[in-house]
């Protein structure tokens, strides 16, 4: 069966506390989606900007083959201001639930009824494709809910959505009311599940299993507080776990862009992606254990549900205080370094002591130590940074000066930037630059929260002229001296497996 | 039903790729746990390294209320080791399924299981409580799942567990297969489950309905790939969602300490929560959209499935283009402005087009425009930030020169720190503190992942003598100057506060 994906990134995604887009960028975010193949985009909620509808205007227009839908109250200037900016598709809503006609609404059961029903015949007659929702349908009263569905039924509406508003139906409540909704009205169902409880994607799914036809989602499950079900986790979930024995459910989603489009949609709408969500966190396919590593090495399904191709991304490993033989065995391997089976568990030992004092292994530090144990001169630091100095602030242009040491020869350089990092960072490539061809490619910082003098934890990804890759991670307490460190130690990385490589072939 | 919570933080969470746990800090985080009210710590893996057996023999000795558990392969050296370091209590495993047996561990069905029955007669022989996993049970063949649950039983396990090691279980076959072990050895079951899908903790909730005793769980769902079921998430959903008409569910755990716990294990660990986490994300009880804020200011419950006093929190709200009337309103009340209708709806158009230009709207701006539209002349920026220099390097001491401007006069001060940003705001609190006493009290850094030329946004609290609280936030593309203008953003928030607050008291 397949499974109708309305995405909400930009509406309830947008409503994200502290997020704003413009115009411009909630366009470029409508065709990302659309390249990734959702059926919908609810581009927005009109009436509420003068921008946000120059931003649906944009995306109706721009020939998307997705269906562009926009988010109406049950008034009329709402519903007018959807026709206005081109919009042929709105969803609109009601709250049904007591506590919001009494609190917020202030209005009787019979009211919001008739509301909703006005509401759908004037969309309805201005020839618009209407999916109403009744808002915090979950919270309602079972008898009313069906009540409202029914009436907007026979005032024309085309689809009709179930919002569990704040998060708070179980997978059973939503599979019945799903169904009440189906018998009541025979229309598709759609559901849009928040995350309150860490339940949204798990509410949506048991909808469908109940048999709703479409799920409201957003990418990263971002939206009004804990956000919405994730597309990525619903789409994979469907498309991959064992649900029914008749029924295999299937969407229109282009799987491999998913961590692309999630790696995009962070970066521009500035939420990020904790490292264990599921699909498109950083950890998703990364593996320590030792017991993990050795299993994934002998067959990647061991330990991993899906093959992480499959969602567009590469697995990895690390080492540590919990890396095993096998594991250390196949990152050497990857250098073209084969310790013999003492040299290995010497290697480890080694490994797990830096790990029992709390510090994370790098592969420099792996092939350092591998150096060591195996009495190679090879596997060393090629690049150390010797001199670094850096400067900036209001009204100073950001510059740095830095001295390195490459293979026993020193250069200098300084540079600007945009910041401080980016000077250092620049000064760094105008000599890597020269010798070996090593850009940076993508520079990330992560704070672990609490005072200025906390750590702070710097990830970068080198690259060189042949496309060849490393990344390097450096934990610090001053933050441009510790991206300075991530820069050369995924310097010395891609340097070494260059040098590794060329040796093995000469052999 | 009171549901036994098992924390594996200190085991599976400690897997987390990159993540590295010194003794001191394993029992810390123990200690916190123990605080918190969970029934058992599974505190380690001893047999991996000599530093995790001395963290597992420090938490067995401090006398703890929680049991403590200790991770053992159905090995006798890895059971001799739990021993050894005072652990009265193993969770001993062996995979089951076939594909783990035919590619890791490459034994048969029959020898898997053998393998199990000894070690677990071993482990009671030397008077151990066992708690038996079959790995990758949901996976299993169901019938040999049940012979190997059964024969463990009769062998002497305690308690039985079953894993969803990749996460691949949907919540109606978790249910069924606890159903299958309950019935085939009438001992306790835990279940372990986790999150590839986003599902880890609708399965915990789905095993526990069909009968489960008892749910492994991480703080902030940390652990292997995309982690484990999170122990905020299950306890909630357990204690505050409609499970069955007949059954309450009940946890020891004080909630109250929920958030903080959670803060803590972050920042010891170094792995982020995403703002969009259900219970302990930043944006979990904030709210933006006109009509949630007006619905929470009317009743929280509106927007809120529990108040988020309830988990140690407090709610947020935020302007921004989603915003309406009576957020703004409320947010001037705050600080004892109180617009006309006119002026409230000229402020809030003045906001939505910032909003729509992409611009973030901090208190400090809306003060600003209400200043602006009202005509008002206290409502303005007290601090400005006239000059700043700043220097880091290898061998340098960072350190940083400041001018300030407050209330029409200049201060000059110079100060050090551990990094460039520590010591620019180490000189503006030897200003601050002595024209007013705010200090800073929490710094918290988000890069917006790029490179090293994208956004990044730092958020501070900074805190007066007298305990008033102000936050504030700042996005630009230099590290350091983003770091200063957050920290004169939260200043000018709470001296403005201080100054209205004395205004409308001497009215």
């Amino acid at each position: 069966m397949k499974v109708r994906i309305f995405d909400t990134t930009l509406r309830d995604g947008e409503q994200t506390p502290g997020v704003a887009l413009t115009p411009d960028q909630k366009l470029v975010i409508a065709q990302k989606l659309d390249d990734l193949g959702v059926d919908a985009i609810e581009a927005g909620f009109p009436i509420i900007s003068e921008g946000e509808m120059v931003a649906i205007r944009h995306i109706t227009g721009a020939g998307l083959k997705a269906e562009i839908c926009g988010l109406a109250r049950t008034e009329k200037k709402d519903i007018d201001a959807a026709v206005a900016v081109g919009l042929k598709y709105i969803h609109t809503f009601i709250a049904t639930s007591d506590i919001h006609l009494k609190y917020k609404l202030k209005l009787s059961r019979e009211q919001a009824l008739e509301k909703a029903v006005e509401a759908v015949q004037y969309a309805k007659s201005l020839g618009l494709q209407v999916e109403f929702s009744a808002e915090d349908a979950t919270r309602t009263d079972r008898e009313f809910l069906k009540k409202v569905f029914k009436a907007v039924t026979e005032a024309g509406a085309d689809r009709l959505d179930i919002p569990d508003t704040v998060g708070y139906s179980t997978p059973q409540y939503i599979a019945e009311i799903t169904r009440d909704t189906i018998d009541a009205t025979h229309l598709p169902v759609s559901v849009h599940c928040h995350n309150d409880f860490g339940l949204a994607v798990a509410n949506a799914l048991s909808a469908i299993q109940a048999g709703a036809k479409c799920a409201h989602v957003t990418i990263n499950g971002i939206g009004e507080r804990a956000g919405n079900a994730s597309l990525e986790e619903l789409v994979m979930g469907l498309q991959c776990l064992q649900w029914d024995k008749d029924r295999k459910f299937e969407t229109n989603i282009n799987t491999k862009l998913l961590y692309e489009t999630s790696r995009f949609i962070s970066k521009i709408v500035g939420v990020q992606v904790q490292p264990n969500k599921a699909i498109v966190g950083e950890n998703a396919f990364g593996h320590e254990s030792g017991i993990h590593t050795h299993g994934v090495l002998s067959n990647p399904l061991t330990y991993e549900p899906i093959s992480p191709e499959l969602v567009g991304r590469t697995r990895w490993f690390q080492v540590g205080k919990h890396a095993g033989a096998h594991g250390v065995a196949a990152m050497l391997e990857e250098y073209g370094i084969q310790p013999s089976k003492e040299q290995t568990h010497e290697i480890l030992e080694k490994i797990k002591k830096l790990g029992d004092l709390g510090k994370h292994v790098t592969d420099v530090e792996l092939l350092g130590i591998a150096g060591e144990v195996m009495q190679q001169q090879g596997l060393k630091r090629l690049v150390h940074l010797v001199g670094f100095s850096v400067s900036t602030g209001i009204g100073n242009m950001p510059y740095a000066f830095v001295k390195l040491n490459i293979e026993g020869k020193d250069f200098i350089s300084t540079d600007y930037g945009v910041g401080p990092v980016d000077a250092s960072i620049n000064a760094i490539q105008k000599i890597t630059g020269e010798i070996s061809k090593v850009r940076v490619k993508d520079y990330k910082l992560d704070s672990i929260s609490g005072g200025s003098e906390a750590l702070c934890e710097v990830t970068i990804k080198v690259e060189d002229a042949y496309g060849n890759q490393a990344s390097a991670k450096s934990v610090g307490e001053d933050i441009v001296i510790t991206s300075v460190q991530a820069v050369i130690d995924g310097i010395n990385r891609i340097m070494l497996k260059k040098i590794l490589k060329q040796k093995n072939l000469g052999q």
